[in-house]
């Protein structure tokens, strides 16, 4: 399993073994429920209770705004800002030949199912920007081009409170060739 | 001296220790000489040999683009990126009431005189996104309203070649409120 060594698999066991059985019994029942009950949802492919995710059904949240992310991890990272309000996609990985992983094992074909619903007016691939992932959302955009349908990429640059001079060059160079006119940094 | 402590100038004493006497002469002379034949550009307060700086000075720049800096090493920075092709500005610090540090001490007045010039056409703040560098950064936006100039902000987002998982949260949050078209993204 990630993270655990054979110096860390020994010490969960010790642990294990301290135990009374019947602590170990609803340990392993709560394992088997949770492999038996969390799936994943059936539009947007992030994790859930049941068979569309609690950010799928919500009617608080705007449908017209699509935000696809490569792993369920980003969803978290996404929400754990508070600035999105919209929906997601999660495509389960991104294209990586080296890999084996082709456009057919990502969630893309459900991602033109839902742009089909005319629901969706802007699509924004935040999609980390290695070589594999800018591959991916330029696959995507070329995807989308059919639809009438924004695409928008996060924006790249200096983070904030990060200063210039520790800033790496292709950074650097980036925040200010996309540089953005001051009234617009100035959202919140 | 910054980043010289005790034991570093007792290393750098006994090197000198080691060396001839004309040697040593010889370092004086060239610092002595630094000092006396570097100074600030009269124009953009960047080092340089002359009186103004080579940047200042050089005819394949774009004289209607000016880049707002706080310090030298800025210049430095976005310098090594390649990719800017216009002027420079060095306030010589930012804002800092905390410090003592005020609009009159910086080199705000002389970047207002430059604008009297009609000749700049965007003045681009490339200030760090400390908060003294925001306060810093919309003193000179109100200060630059009378002109007929475009002020735009380097881009604040993911770094290139970061991941989300690992972003702080403020920055992908900005990074989501300032999205840019995909189409944008492309700009090389």
């Amino acid at each position: 399993m990630p993270g655990i060594g054979r110096k860390t698999a020994l010490r969960l066991v010790l642990d294990l073994m301290k135990r009374k059985p019947e602590q170990v019994l609803k340990f392993t029942a709560a394992i088997e429920e949770m492999r038996a009950h969390v799936h994943f949802c059936k539009t947007c492919f992030n994790l859930s209770d049941d068979a569309e995710c609690s950010i799928c059904t919500s009617t608080f949240r705007d449908d017209s705004l699509l935000c696809v992310v490569s792993d369920i991890r980003d969803v978290m990272a996404i929400e754990s800002t508070g600035q999105y309000q919209g929906k997601y996609h999660v495509l389960g990985g991104i294209i990586s030949p080296m890999d084996g992983v082709g456009p057919s094992d990502l969630h893309i074909e459900e991602l033109i199912e839902r742009m089909n619903s005319g629901l969706i007016r802007e699509a924004i691939l935040a999609i980390n920007a290695t070589m594999e992932g800018e591959t991916t959302s330029f696959y995507i955009y070329k995807k989308l081009q059919p639809f009438d349908v924004k695409v928008s990429t996060i924006s790249r640059g200096v983070a904030v409170g990060g200063e210039l001079e520790y800033t790496d060059e292709v950074t650097l160079g980036r925040s200010i060739i996309l540089r953005t006119p001051y009234e617009v940094s100035l959202k919140r």
